[in-house]
């Protein structure tokens, strides 16, 4: 097969494989105990490279640990993901980036499920919508707020690098990932097994850089540094998407992230060049969010 | 504080206890090991009954078997979703309900992982969207169409209840589901965890019956025997949500599912109450799907 390739192509073959042995790390094989089978069989085209064989290790996509219930929950107006986790013993549960339009939908499953909602918190201070958080302060008691102290924005818990926020016997990790607002965390489950990202990393893409204190060399370091890092088979669990993704893994944005494969400088560029409209609810979105998401407190 | 409800207040609020019990049976909690703690303890309202505990089993939402490659994908302008599963090791994969919009943007991700399409299989012949199985024929060799020989369609694989489809060391049984139309299926997973239930039951819904052979009865008689007898804790992934959800359990539907958790006579009511317009593609859709999704063969 290799002789009818050009240098180039050849080349550029062996990239990708690479490229997709590092993405199946995360996706049921074993990294130390890969043996390549051979090529072209039968594989869709560019992808004709046999990924690395081992024993089976754990599912992707959705798997999560053992007595920890998850939903993921998606506003169409502004492609938003709202995650829900909760202690399936003690019912315990936090809400992950909660809007204000989908708040009744929210609460009356976590009212049907029987959970506890202790925190809601936001991964920063949208520009795109209003958090849900404030309106369901006023129908839960005890549920308290929260978000990165960096964001300036107004919660009950105002969160900083290596934080945890508990619910049961689980808990979320914060990693401050800034660069798309200074205040942007990346939560992490307990067995590093699920990040959400907020609008650091998303599927194939990453949060804009060009408002809000917005800088695309900090997001570059805050996603090579604090996500990047965590293991491939890592789960990521954006705040938005626009294509009907619903999750992805570490490696396989390492592998296929066509703005985080390149070089600082190309993402610098990249970043540069966008020339994305201004969010319609941003004069809305951020004053409310700076306070929950409550406009008149 | 049941001294303060009324007695049509205490038996509803029993009656929601019972049903928050059956759906908790698939929410982490063994189903044979409960015992009630005291009600009045913070939940939110109308849920403060404390649900049956027991040891963990398994978490909810997103944990599929061990080896199994799994993702949820969705195309926003019929709001459907889309299903990949394979086999972590072998690389073979099935594709649920794939949308013709969406074609390219699945390709890409089977070869991005790698995967090894063997087959594309409809719940049941659409009438809101083309399928995109009559494409991805033409992009992957080998790629085999399947449909439910009820359906009417054409098919490389005509499906019948208790068909198999396989992929590597995994495979979904197919159990026949009509009402929403004639050949509409429902596929389970070997270790009946997760059922893609098409348009037979939807998230706290299910399939309209007003076109296409529909009929509310044999809906009603589908669900029932043959969804709300898997477990419990079986994940349901239906064909379309319209409110941002994403994953159901078969436990919750039984206890919250406005419309199944009704009498047989109230249901067909329900359903022919509805009053909904027409789908905007079925003249297009309906005959492009007789013929897997291709106009012109």
């Amino acid at each position: 097969m290799c002789s009818l390739l050009t240098k180039a192509a050849a080349a550029a073959a062996a990239r990708r494989q690479d490229r997709l042995r590092v993405a199946l790390r995360g996706l049921g094989e074993q990294s130390g105990a890969s043996s390549v089978s051979p090529a072209g069989d039968g594989r869709p085209r560019a992808a004709a490279g046999a990924p690395p064989r081992g024993r089976r290790r754990y599912s992707t996509g959705t798997r999560l640990s053992d007595g920890l219930l998850f939903r993921q929950l998606f506003e169409s107006e502004s492609s938003t993901y709202t995650y829900l986790l909760a202690d399936a013993v003690s019912k315990d549960a936090v809400l992950i980036d909660p809007v204000l339009e989908t708040v009744d939908r929210d609460l009356k499953l976590i009212e049907e499920l029987g959970l506890r909602l202790k925190t809601a918190v936001n991964t920063h201070c949208h520009a795109d919508h209003v958090t849900g958080t404030g309106l369901m302060k006023t129908r839960l008691a005890g549920l308290k707020s929260a978000i990165s102290k960096s964001s300036g924005a107004a919660a009950d818990v105002l969160l900083s690098e290596g934080d945890r926020i508990t619910f049961g016997n689980h808990y979320l990790t914060v990693r401050e990932t800034p660069g798309h607002t200074d205040g942007c965390v990346t939560l992490v489950t307990q067995d590093e097994g699920v990040a959400f990202t907020g609008d650091a990393l998303l599927i194939r893409g990453c949060g804009r850089t060009d408002f809000q204190q917005g800088c695309s060399k900090r997001l570059y370091a805050s996603i090579q540094q604090k996500i990047f890092t965590l293991p491939d088979r890592c789960l990521v669990y954006p705040a938005h998407d626009y294509l009907g993704q619903t999750v992805s893994t570490v490696g396989e944005e390492r592998a296929f992230n066509p703005r985080l494969t390149k070089s600082l400088e190309d993402f610098v560029a990249i970043m540069n060049n966008l020339n994305l409209p201004k969010p319609s609810k941003i004069d809305i979105s951020v004053p409310a969010n700076l306070v929950c998401g409550v406009h008149h407190v």
